[in-house]
């Protein structure tokens, strides 16, 4: 039987300020990218979102990112190596001790906005934080961008890469996002979303904005969170999933 | 032979402002009570203590305060119960795995500034510090004011409490530091602050400010950090521990 | 004719983080409370709040809160004479400049949360923050709480004072608002609200939660935009004003 | 006679964290550079350093920088053009009522670090530099480097530009300051820097690291407050003024 991983940033809301719709998208996915505290959420909502995730047993993943609350973790930052290294120690050591203290434990490691988007294409950042994740947690998995450069750095590291594709974002024919900045980057019909994530999981391939092909050997399909039609997107993609015999399952 | 352990402050800077003296400080203490981020210190600045905390051959201390960097955590801050109790476990947790990257661990935690006097004197707040380090480190010892409401506190959870008393505070009466807004509150003779050691180390006894004999049973000794006169206080301590033959070692 | 201002929190997102429901609420208020970037909002909120509020004719006021983001001002914070009266300046400093530089310009400030909970019954508090208005701008009127301390020593003071009530709080007998942590503290059925309101315009006063009068001489109405309920709230209000042929206006 | 002003960055402190010598920079200097929150100091601070500056009859330039506490305001930061613009409006006005209520005003506006390297050499940045201040204050001088495009733009936009050059930096035969990651770029030998000085004003040209000549038409000299030897080469820089008769005062 096909298996496919649905994840999702979580737990990105700061005090007061909330962000994303968490109550009602746990339900639905079997990974959690647990914000850390730099780019939103904070040690409250950490610990929230990793009891609710214990609840609806989804697995709990650590979403390091920049210490840019205001930007949200989304503005390129010129971080010198060391001090980038130190923030991705200091969040995914907070969140493990976290987890454990809660009855859990945490599975894997996606960064988030700016920090992903560097990760996948250029080399430094990629080694960097491998270099982070293997000293605080020497086997910890990383996820990131099916068919990235960052998968191919890790797998030259021999770290476990758990790749991934977007149930809501579209693609250019070079296989890379298109940029939010464009128009139809955010895919907001679920029609439109099921039908990119059935192609995924049962041809491995996804289209490009501009119908090219592109192949795509995924264990995990991302939807965003703050996405305003989150929470449709992913029922559609629950009941087409049933329908096509896939078992909706975390990676590991 | 008598032994005693000498802690302090350290790792408080953030970015590029500077506090304390840590270059000139570790070489004279046996206990570093390193910042976790919040009321000072930094990742990158936590890293650096750390290793520099090695090697000198210093012990590691968790020094968590409360989310107010402008106020260097030395102001009362009304946090609801769950949120003081997630950020203290946040910060322990964070700087354990930082620790364990680097090739050592903590081996207690003292709080800092406003959360160390709320933690003394406020069962509530003593409580809340005590259930965030067994959530996240069952075992581990805490420091903090010889013959405080809190040391009973601990006794009673049966959590290791490391009684300290300060080389560079003067003492009211009732065993109380004198506030900081009072005259002579901070000692920054070196002769009067090794007369003050003498008497804890070597009499268990203080003698507040009015002449008034209290005893002290301790296991550490605290000076502060961003006591002007730290170094020369240290260094004078330093020979007259010598020659009274009193051992300087970590309590552990 | 009897008129009545209605003023409203606005402008309290942080970044990507988003606080109430502005678009919605700004219709129908004809004062916002602007907040100023320290317990929330940023530079660019409060540039967009400053123009929706010109093109709704709704004037703007400063409310300048506690610096506790994650607090959201609403915890009690012990900060340094000096330092309260310096944050409360630089926040009005920041808004006039901005919403001068837009073609409007400050009507009046209001403190938030915890902070307008201290002025209204702490004097020291209270004069800080009429301290802090009149050294940058000697003339504007401070809104607070009807029958307060605050209200006395701004009359004292020669400020003038705008006096408002609040729509969807419940009230103690002695003339206080309910605590939050009290049950039927927020009021969320607009009939209620409406039949407060009504008695506060049309009365000159309000019942208590447990039915005593209290007088209440007012220029202004508050409601919560982080009510859930505040749209409804507001649409009844208005319904209700127009029907009791009181006109809304801005109280200037 | 010639004059020349020589202005540093001061008011960079932040609540406990200290940066700079302010107290023994501001008698030498004409012209200060106070930070405004972002990058370094705050609300104390300011007025802290505006009562300084008014003591000395040195005079107050307003000093935006990145919000960006940690970098200290000296890493890139890719913001939004509207985020840019409304958080220089923001410092802008707070500084300016800050120092308005002390009975002085702000004289001109210097960007700070990476903020002050993108306006001098991006044209879209330094177009937002000089929209932000025209917004807030129309006819405000702008200080910036010499020679550069941040120099040419202001001139034809009608701005009033402050060209100044570096008495503790060293220069690349283009004109461009040495990067701080190249040896030599920052001058700490009173002797060097003071030729350096004296070859800008008396000759109105600048020795490049690799004695190029490189003319330089300023209005004002900075030095740089956390330059461990700023203060004798102020000392040593005030000497050699008075003895070749060149007369030191603001530019204004």
């Amino acid at each position: 039987m096909k298996t496919i991983d649905i994840n999702c940033d979580m737990g990105e809301s700061f005090g007061n300020h909330r962000v994303g719709n968490d109550q009602a998208i746990f339900p639905y996915v079997t990974s959690s990218n647990i914000a850390c505290g730099f780019h939103g959420g904070d040690a409250v909502h950490m610990e929230h979102s990793i009891r609710t995730a214990v609840k609806y047993g989804v697995q709990v993943g650590a979403h390091p990112g920049y210490p840019d609350l205001a930007g949200f973790g989304r503005r390129k930052m010129d971080l010198p190596p060391q001090e980038l290294k130190a923030i991705i120690k200091y969040q995914l050591a907070a969140i493990m001790g976290m987890a454990r203290s809660l009855g859990t434990s945490v599975k894997y490691l996606k960064p988030h906005g700016a920090l992903y988007n560097a990760a996948v294409e250029n080399q430094q950042i990629a080694m960097i934080v491998i270099e982070s994740v293997q000293e605080i947690s020497r086997t910890m998995p990383i996820m990131g961008l099916a068919g990235s450069l960052f998968q191919d750095i890790c797998g030259s590291q021999g770290v476990t890469f758990v790749a991934e594709a977007f149930a809501d974002r579209s693609y250019e024919a070079n296989g890379k996002l298109r940029s939010r900045s464009e128009a139809g980057a955010l895919i907001t019909d679920p029609n439109q979303a099921v039908a990119q994530v059935l192609d995924i999981v049962l041809k491995g391939q996804v289209k490009s904005h501009d119908d090219i092909m592109i192949p795509q050997q995924v264990q995990s399909i991302c939807i965003h969170g703050d996405n305003p039609a989150a929470v449709s997107i992913l029922r559609a993609i629950d009941q087409s999933l049933e329908n096509e015999g896939i078992l909706k399952q975390s990676f590991i």
